[in-house]
């Protein structure tokens, strides 16, 4: 049952003097969820306010998927590279990875600016549909009102019929450890001016398995400490398979079942030495990243209107994006639970349908099911619906059937060294329902786009099989297992 | 209405002395349908022959999908090497079209191999599934045996409950243009042994426009001769559209609303002069390549057992692959409908599934609706479904809803040359029934499988949006038009 929709003013909110400045819409945080959430909004005609700290387009755009996938790019050209001569190409240059330049400042500077076009066009975006956008830090105050702390250091107040609350994350490190603060986190990772020769990676999940793998494509000796023995633990076991084997052979140095204990500088030459918890340490080490994990950015009064956090300190809110206060919605990563950009971008659009859009829309909400995303390792690894360990849990091990297929795909056919491809497919019931569908290998992110709707109407490995293979591709594997 | 299925015997066909071999399955013609279909003939326990006159798998195998893919990796390669620099790598090492090298005798060799492999694949995997196979030419006699030419000149004959004609398809040449044999065509095209300088290709189709990239990719000087305006003439516009001016763009010389009329060779140079019916000529030319269509492999006594062909001599089947006569069955090229491998596959199990599988494959037949398709330009291409006039043909103008969206895939930010990416969604009726999806752009063909899949399920535009994109990825754009 969803809260009953509360369209009384809050009057907490309201205008209460003449400094004080009224919204229908007030979105705290313009990041990927609170930039759509205002557009739609506006779109309506709600007058609209979003206020953002830092830049427009939040984590994704700055500091998360836009940059990563451009240092993907680079760093999967690099790869490509070292294949040429075997394809026949500049047979007269040694295109190795030994012999692999790569102009990291330059290239920085670049990425850095194609973001700042597109904080413009975000920008220029909120203003075509009309969002008002000011940058500063807001806050509740105890009147509750939106108290924002502008760059200027001047402040203004706020109130707003409505409020929505999509301040994102931030990545943590690990204060309990010993010179933790000489490490760097993946905010900080977009900062580097210049390429470390060497640096060691905390963490298995995807962000640290995307860095590591972008550090070592661009030719930077690359160390992984994890706590357990495979990467990507969240994931099906063939994806964790398939991704720390093919880092393991391809020179990633991974450690396993350890962990960072103590870290330190050298005074003379600057590099760290990192030490282990199984007595091993890496030393020489330009940069230390912690990808252990992500916290939301709270901290702003929620305690002030009544909002109210888990034991993870992220915002409650019922399938409708609604808190426990009234009138005031939250959405993205600051409620933890499905931390994607896009899940971000279609729950604001979804709650500014309901909250201002015509009556069609006054039950629209968010449907965090079989939401495919997607790893940029090297190779990509997607992922939609559960894992054959979930499924069995779900259905029982006698109601599942799973197909599996591994494979070289034909363009590592001409190449020594291969990379892997490997497809799993999760299936229930008499009907065998796709309950799963996992896949590493090339292209895996832009191939999964489409099966995920196909996933999402409930398709069958019938209706798999029914669609006639593309040859020669390495989708087609998945309609002819 | 499927034909009556014939389960008696055709007498003509019995053995009949003691030199006649008799078979439960004669398959004719060892291409992608051929096998497929004869393996799984072998799987039920069927005594199976099946007949190759050059090499096992056919076209797809060894003149046309493989080796043709395997070149358009070393042409996309050598694009994307050129793009190095500007991604910060080996900025030292000019990695341009101009001073591209492309060593084509060595990687033919290669290439070559890895099709032996293939072949010898095939061939294992049909003696593991109990196929006999022999290499010959097979003909019908006059007394309806199967007559087989062997490589040593030697003759066999055989006779067959069920016989399949899969003889596939060969280019074909213009026989009434003066000159026309100092061109070669797309069989030929894989046997050159050194890359030409400068190449005339000749057709619009979709094999013209696959060789056509890759000579031009590898650093060729390429023209094409059209006869209309643009390439890919039985595709959608946005597909004709976003190829031909992209070719155009990266230099290949297209000579529209033009035909060859008349090739002339140098004694001196032994270079090529192509001279169009607009009074243009084209000289010092290394190959002339004919793409202009292909024909049925026949003429091996058909009318001696009653199979009929239509006026462009393909064999006619019903449904049900059956001929005109009874207990013959054809598929693949040489029933000229959808020209494609996987289709070939598909139809051959399934035809082998209805004689020789359990009863509930009794009625098994091959859907030609909706199959998906792509050519192997630079950029890919893909199609499933029916192009926008189709559908406005089909449903009227009003009763279809066209959402199109073109735009610069990220990996292009990066590079002062762009790429393009052009979606085309055709929906049709109240419900937005997705009865056309067209695409070009980088992994087209692996992006459309699982589209694919969810338009032969019937997927309308809501079901597209129903899914959460994926990002950064071009094909996110599909789900969020």
């Amino acid at each position: 049952m969803p809260f009953i929709q509360q369209v009384s003013r809050l009057v907490a909110l309201r205008n209460m003097s003449t400094n004080v400045k009224h919204y229908e819409y007030l979105v705290i945080g313009g990041g990927s969820g609170g930039v759509a959430s205002s557009r739609r909004a506006a779109s309506y005609g709600a007058k609209t306010l979003l206020i953002e700290a830092k830049a427009m387009g939040g984590t994704c755009v700055n500091v998360g998927c836009v940059p990563k996938k451009v240092m993907w790019y680079a760093s999967d050209l690099a790869t490509r590279l070292s294949h040429a001569n075997e394809y026949g190409l500049f047979q007269g240059t040694e295109l190795t990875r030994e012999k692999l330049t790569f102009n990291w400042a330059q290239f920085k500077q670049k990425r850095d600016a194609y973001i700042e076009r597109l904080n413009g066009i975000y920008e220029r975006n909120l203003a075509k549909e009309g969002v008002d956008f000011m940058y500063g830090w807001a806050k509740f105050n105890k009147d509750g009102q939106v108290e924002v702390t502008k760059l200027d250091s001047t402040k203004e107040l706020f109130t707003a019929d409505r409020i929505l609350i999509a301040t994102g994350g931030t990545p943590i490190k690990p204060d309990g450890i010993e010179g933790y603060e000489l490490g760097i986190d993946s905010d900080e990772f977009f900062k580097l001016e210049k390429q470390p020769k060497k640096v060691v990676v905390s963490g298995a999940g995807y962000i640290g398995v995307e860095l590591a793998g972008v550090f070592h494509g661009l030719g930077t000796e690359t160390h992984m400490v994890i706590r357990g023995e495979t990467l990507l633990r969240k994931f099906d076991d063939s994806i964790q398979t398939a991704i720390t084997d093919h880092y393991v052979k391809e020179g990633i140095n991974i450690h396993k079942s350890a962990k960072i204990c103590k870290v330190e500088k050298s005074d003379v030459t600057g590099k760290l030495t990192v030490y282990l918890d199984n007595g091993e340490n890496i030393s020489e080490v330009d940069e230390l990243l912690w990808t252990i994990g992500r916290k939301t950015q709270l901290g702003f009064g929620c305690e002030h209107v009544g909002v109210e956090l888990n034991d993870k300190e992220q915002v409650i809110v019922d399938e409708y994006q609604n808190t426990s206060a009234p009138n005031i919605y939250s959405l993205g990563d600051v409620i933890g639970k499905v931390e994607l950009t896009p899940v971000a971008i279609a729950a604001g659009r979804k709650l500014s349908n309901r909250l201002f859009g015509p009556e069609k829309f006054a039950n629209q909400k968010q449907d965090y099911e079989n939401v495919p995303s997607v790893v940029f390792s090297h190779p990509e690894a997607g992922t939609i619906g559960l894992t054959e360990k979930e499924a069995i849990e779900k259905y029982g091990k006698d109601n599942i059937k799973v197909y599996n297929s591994k494979f070289t795909a034909m363009y590592y056919a001409m190449l020594e060294h291969k990379s892997p491809t490997s497809y799993k497919l999760v299936c229930a019931g008499e009907d065998e329902k796709v309950v799963g569908l996992h896949i590493v290998g090339d292209s895996s992110a832009e191939i999964l786009q489409g099966f995920g709707v196909a996933v999402k109407m409930g398709a069958t490995k019938a209706d798999f099989d029914s669609c006639v293979a593309i040859h020669p591709t390495s989708a087609e594997e998945l309609v002819t297992m």
